[in-house]
């Protein structure tokens, strides 16, 4: 089988070594000939804030991090290849063993520490496999953000790195993140794994507010295969351990948007490289009667498989988003919906639109990126979801995962 | 593209003209060179009682249907290639012409005619197709039940018939009916087109409470894809128009038994022709806290894409059953899941079983039925759903549905 690349894979990256923290990164026998394992050391204790996912399953890190959501972190390690998940106490104490070396070997109290795991769920952990590769070398040097990137990729067929300088009065700060993909995507409180850093100093409750306001936005509303991980996490930090000088909020609503807009091109880039994608599709509902009526009707045609197919078939079968938006089951005016793909309408008047053109469709269809406006025409709320079509290399991938 | 053929095509098929009513079937130029429309015409005026699907998007017919759901019935219309759905005003004043010319044709009402459709959604439904091939054929030849299955086939491989005979005291009656696939198939209320027929005369009441009774464990207890389509409909006919006796409760619930398992059977008839289905799954929740999480958690993993793929891969990747039992979002406690392969035990108290057996597992992977047992142990109510694997013949099959 020829292996499977995104077409969205970009032609160069970002890569620089972060100035607050240390990158470490192994392979430590999860995946063969690869690097698995990442450690970010940070120079001083860090406020971060956190989200998981909503699964009632959740991994053995995300119950382990939750324990200790109040404390600062001096240490953050991630292994891809095992996800730690549903694998009872077992894995919690595994957690408790690496967690125990690394915090002597960095010098720094075992609830300083995070962790996250990602891959194959319900096998044991091994935590001698993070202790061995930390010993082996002793002489570690620190890489750059780019190598961390590269060390939590599953099926990823490229690594996601972001970053932005952002200006506050004359002085310029850095923020920047990580995440990975690439199955199993359709978060709910969170995300798969992304890690975000922030050189300015904020505390706590300042993080959790930037957070929180922007994750619905960015990566709860992207979606692979409309399935929700166990071990979604997503966590910023501010790497700058003064204490913080007290911010105005135009100053604080600035750095939000900011981290919005980091936070949304992380999301992007794990939509543009959701398991065998050959085609991003936006979905874009405006005006609909509530928050929630836009983000179910949203959801529902970026999560069907007949949707997804048929964009994958370059098929403009805008019947299928209308059967799409009536399985969404909210109660709707037909008449009043125009639906087009991208500037070119096909449904208006509750019936096909006359101005149909096939040619301009048919050319549309062939883009990398598909546009589904929705207008459903009753109300004031909007909601964009980011998704990817469904083809023969999502299935390819996923019927040979552990093989 | 080698034509898809499902590996659960039966080898032989029932095949009898009913007693009380005449079949016909023609090609009236929706598909090429295939029947695909079905006129069937009751001796008598026909109690009938029907469910629908719950899309806010209802298809045409259904929109028709509902208004005269208290009349009797004398004919009904069914034509495959083109839904009527999303068709507007138009989809109704269609339906209005070709009711009214069959209506002529066949000496009746014109509300005393019921119609489907099922097909592409979007397309102005012509009613000239209808009324010229009807015309065409006035010395019209009655036909069997297996050609009524056939004339409304779409992404069917094979027609669906199923039929029974029951004895009551010393008298036999028969019971059968005719369904269609095979794609768009999350029934949420009803079904994708189903007909059901009893040589019983039974009353309105009677009828409607038999088919509420049984709909939820046979037609909306299946899933191909998720999605629900616009059209979905099964009706339940008594064409036996005598005024009928009194019959005792023990009586009506054989009859009910009896009419569930003809349900049963047509449904299964259904999830076995999905499309692209290389193996059948039935994912059997057992001992769950209530009702509501019994379905919610097997249909989470019954719909779940990831878990669909694995099975298709001949892959024991149970970590994404835990994966789909998570997004559920219910409130369980891990420690008591306890989750079979068949018979084979993969994973029990929090973590993997110490008894999985991966060469009885691998063997079992290949069977063509695949069983998802899944003991919550927490209370008494249990949920079967069927559903099929998601293959790459499922995606050629959509990415090339209209061209």
């Amino acid at each position: 089988m020829k292996k499977y690349i995104s077409p969205f894979k970009p032609k160069k990256y970002i890569k620089f070594k972060p100035k607050n923290f240390d990158v470490y990164t192994f392979n430590a026998g999860f995946k063969k000939n690869t690097d698995d394992l990442l450690v970010i050391v940070f120079k001083n204790l860090t406020n971060f804030a956190s989200v998981y996912t909503n699964s009632s399953m959740p991994a053995a890190p995300i119950i382990w991090n939750k324990k200790y959501r109040n404390n600062k972190c001096k240490i953050l390690i991630v292994n891809s290849g095992n996800a730690n998940a549903f694998t009872g106490s077992d894995g919690i104490e595994e957690i408790n063993k690496y967690v125990e070396f690394v915090s002597k070997k960095f010098e720094c109290k075992k609830n300083q520490v995070l962790v996250a795991s990602t891959g194959v769920i319900g096998e044991k952990l091994n935590s001698k496999y993070i202790i061995s590769a930390l010993n082996k070398n002793s002489q570690i040097k620190s890489k750059n953000i780019l190598n961390a990137a590269k060390a939590i990729m599953t099926t990823d067929t490229y690594p996601k790195v972001a970053e932005k300088i952002i200006k506050i009065g004359k002085q310029k700060f850095k923020i920047f993140g990580i995440a990975k993909g690439s199955g199993m995507i359709s978060p709910k409180m969170a995300t798969m794994l992304s890690f975000i850093f922030i050189e300015i100093p904020l505390n706590k409750i300042q993080l959790n507010k930037i957070l929180n306001d922007n994750i619905d936005e960015t990566f709860n509303s992207i979606t692979v295969d409309g399935d929700t991980s166990t071990n979604d996490m997503t966590t910023l930090f501010s790497t700058k351990n003064e204490e913080n000088k007290k911010l105005k909020k135009e100053v604080l609503d600035f750095i939000s948007i900011e981290i919005k807009d980091l936070m949304h091109n992380l999301s992007k880039q794990i939509v543009c490289d959701g398991e065998g994608i050959s085609k991003l599709i936006s979905v874009n509902v405006i005006n609909a009667k509530s928050k929630n009526q836009a983000k179910k009707i949203a959801f529902s045609i970026a999560e069907s498989n007949l949707v997804k197919t048929a964009i994958y078939g370059k098929d403009a079968n805008w019947g299928r988003i209308i059967m799409a938006i009536g399985k969404a089951n909210e109660k709707l005016d037909a008449n009043k919906i125009e639906l087009k793909f991208g500037k070119y309408i096909v449904a208006e008047k509750g019936r096909a639109s006359k101005k149909i053109s096939i040619k301009n469709l048919n050319e549309y269809m062939n883009r990398k990126i598909i546009e589904i406006n929705l207008n459903l025409k009753s109300g004031k709320y909007n909601k964009t979801i980011l998704s990817s079509d469904l083809t023969n290399d999502y299935i390819d991938i996923n019927a040979d995962y552990r093989s």
